[in-house]
């Protein structure tokens, strides 16, 4: 073990290659060996650590979803306007996702065991993570919407729409590159769509007229998300163009 | 063997049953002795039909995806207008997905062995269907654009999240049940995500001003999207009520 005078990292380390085999192969296809080895620990250490594949799963999603609810609770706790709030929101959401691209990974399968009704982690992160985020997100449509800032639309709906245009980006790249015929998870491809989400939901929520929003004006403590308008792409690489 | 009469029908079964079952489980853990139980044929017809495991998951593959494509083409070699054919394109391709819930989850599992590099099936896919489809749709918006229907939008965006917004639901409709506590599967729900879906890709596509699109005027041939404005749920279902 000669990771003996470093537990934190230790810890961390094996967090962190564990998150990676879990997303590549699911509970079931994970191996802690391959874990203990890109972790470079040992898999006593592991094992002294986590109990077992199921509690190191357990702690896996744990760091990774409770990641995401500290970067957007900052925001939604925040007291930016609810136009400003959203878009900090969506830019927060994104940009947690695009610097732990695991985490599409690991939603997407947990989502499958939810459909196959095998997920026992399911449960614990619907209430610990969804919900909440899920409830302010639902609060601050509403405050916008009584306000005329927003159009009145179904937060039930919108939601999940705001949700998937940045997770399924990330979990179907590879896909994707093969159909535009460049890397969607480049930094400038990053960027782009970044500011296609933003475009997209700003269009789509709020109500047209007021461009209070386009102002930026800056604000303590919260980082604001750039608003750029994405330019019309009109290369070959649209017309269906392989790599 | 009592389905010998009907050669056609018994295929068909064979290929509802492996759809199912595929979807549930991979073509690594799907079994062709369940297969044919639920498809109420003998292996050995099975196996006459279709050489290998392989060969009938590419049969499975090959049905979903020509079934998505026929039903779009129709609507994108109509000669609506651009707004009325996309409106037409969204609404046919959820109208799908809604008919046929096991497409979205073989679509993911794709996406996901494409991730992992393990797919063999996807380039064929890629080829046959998602490119030819993108490609009408990406010059449906550029004409869009070019008459000043539409917003500057990028299509490499812009398409993938208009997908992304249908599939999305279908595949984390448990997760969303348990967040939301209504069956989102329902066919109340379906008809009001269509509605939002339709309402979302109106408000962000399409140039602020002109109305047109509205009035709905019937079109020969192809079937008329309701645009529905969706109402606002202000029940406790959105403060996060469980079941």
């Amino acid at each position: 073990m000669g990771s003996r005078g470093q537990p934190e990292e230790s810890r961390a380390a094996i967090l962190h290659a564990a998150a990676q085999e879990f997303a590549a192969h699911g509970i079931a296809g994970a191996r802690t060996d391959a874990i203990a080895r890109e972790a470079k620990v040992n898999k006593a250490l592991l094992y002294y650590y986590f109990r077992d594949k199921e509690t190191l799963y357990d702690a896996v999603l744990d760091s990774a979803f409770s990641g995401l609810k500290a970067s957007v609770f900052r925001v939604l706790e925040s007291e930016l306007p609810p136009r400003e709030k959203m878009l900090a929101y969506v830019g927060a959401y994104f940009d947690f996702v695009a610097a732990n691209q695991v985490y599409p990974k690991l939603m997407q399968r947990e989502m499958m065991q939810a459909r196959e009704g095998q997920s026992q982690h399911i449960d614990k992160l619907i209430k610990n993570y969804f919900q909440p985020i899920f409830a302010r997100v639902s609060e601050l449509m509403r405050q916008g919407i009584a306000q005329g800032e927003f159009r009145p639309v179904d937060p039930a709906h919108f939601i999940p729409s705001m949700i998937s245009m940045i997770v399924f980006y990330f979990s179907g790249a590879p896909v994707m590159q093969k159909i535009v015929g460049f890397d969607p998870l480049s930094p400038q491809r990053i960027a782009e769509r970044r500011a296609a989400v933003l475009d997209f939901i700003s269009a789509a929520l709020f109500q047209p007229g007021a461009k209070a929003v386009r102002s930026n004006v800056a604000q303590p403590n919260v980082v604001q998300p750039k608003i750029v308008r994405p330019k019309v792409v009109r290369s070959s690489v649209v017309q269906g163009a392989r790599r």
